[in-house]
């Protein structure tokens, strides 16, 4: 069996997350779809994470075992034209049988955007969440900075989160400027459930002036939901890219850089 | 009775075009709506220009004369929240009664935009032609030259174009290139039916390498629609702006730029 992995783009907005559901388009559910009829195998995808409703990815990973002898550059191609246009596909690649998408990973970075002009710029309306009055921008990424390090995130995540422990690393946190856009751009070595919107909602609170910067250190250190700011909503998100470093050099069933399924 | 003048944008691919048809919903419909809730007033709005199924707007403009005594700095919101999330009213002012958004029309610029990467990008598929194969864009821009100045435009118009005669003045006419995206910026008097997707489509063939860079010469001298290359996809053009000049500087009934209406 060969192991493929694929880097693939999805404009959320006609999907009712990325995992499969009992209700509701997916977009697992159309790229198995799509390798079914390409290959005629019933294939089940391994994400490296799950998307919520609305969330988009301009570079969501999956792998997946096949006897298909496909060579790896037809890939793309061939389930880009069995795919509906809100997922592309961008590269495919073979890799050892050992890596797997979601516990191989080993940073993931997610956008938070924001548009701020005084009425909504109707082509990015999916893509932002449309907030016309006044932002302190300097107080939110003063806030921001609070969340860098490796921190028990349990004040940031949903109640409905189950993992067994929310103790995650962020990397680095910035927001960058881009017209009328803000973007919070956020890599950690994973994210808890809601992570990234409930980060962003508390956010807009300080930019508000409802909290202050140091506040987000006073929440974090509480470890409780009701402390954080409401769940900013789901357009706004993007998955941007997930990292592996060199999959060759795997040598044993890779523990995973979190513990649990990680998603957003 | 005021005149009110309008900035709007719209993303075209939900709507059968900017002009009220028979069928299918369109921008105009959606805005006298709007007007007619927030008002009471049967109204209909005098557009700058038509745009065509699946075309969008950046800067469309129009006028309409109403009683309403609504403050000008009121009408974008009153109207936004009154209106579909695919069109954006971006600016309204008040202007002297001979103010016509057509006829007083100085200046349009449109932009047809290509999506040159391997694999679309998800985002931008709906304001984007993708053409993943080579193209020479320096030909192309060679090519585009040649239609800068005072032409008579027959060849690139739509052979359902009704207009008396088909001189316009394009004033500038380039290429721009960003990441993946090449956009081709035009700017001119006015633009007759189909013209920009015409020259577009004709364009492509330079770049190609089925036309040569002179060929639109001899295409544009030749007057005949059968010379010229087929009809770009709508969903790759975009309605920049309109300019008019100061309106306060019309003193008498405008003579329009060109002599009946514009559309693309």
């Amino acid at each position: 069996m060969r192991n493929i992995c694929v880097k693939v783009s999805y404009d959320g907005a006609g999907f009712n997350g990325f995992q499969s559901q009992p209700y509701g388009r997916t977009v697992q559910d159309e790229i198995e779809k799509a390798i079914k009829h390409l290959t005629g195998e019933d294939i089940i995808i391994i994400g490296s994470g799950r998307t919520d409703a609305g969330v988009h990815a301009m570079g969501q990973v999956f792998n997946f075992h096949t006897s298909s002898t496909i060579p790896t550059v037809r890939w793309a191609i061939a389930l880009n034209t069995r795919l509906p246009k809100d997922i592309v596909i961008l590269d495919a690649w073979d890799v050892p049988n050992i890596f797997h998408s979601r516990r191989s990973a080993k940073r993931k970075t997610y956008r938070y955007s924001i548009d701020l002009g005084k009425f909504p710029d109707v082509f990015a309306r999916s893509y932002r969440f449309h907030h016309p009055t006044k932002l302190d921008v300097v107080a939110m990424a003063e806030g921001l900075a609070y969340l860098v390090g490796r921190h028990d995130f349990t004040s940031f995540t949903s109640i409905r989160s189950t993992k067994p422990h929310h103790v995650r690393t962020v990397y680095e946190a910035y927001f960058e400027r881009e017209g009328d856009a803000l973007h919070m751009y956020i890599t950690g070595n994973g994210f808890l459930y809601n992570m990234v919107r409930v980060i962003m909602g508390t956010l807009l609170w300080v930019g508000q002036g409802k909290l202050k910067p140091e506040d987000m250190k006073r929440i974090l250190d509480g470890k409780s939901r009701a402390l954080a700011g409401p769940t900013a909503m789901p357009h706004g998100l993007m998955l941007v890219n997930v990292e592996y470093g060199d999959p060759y050099e795997l040598t044993e069933p890779p523990s995973a850089a979190v513990d649990d399924e990680d998603d957003e």
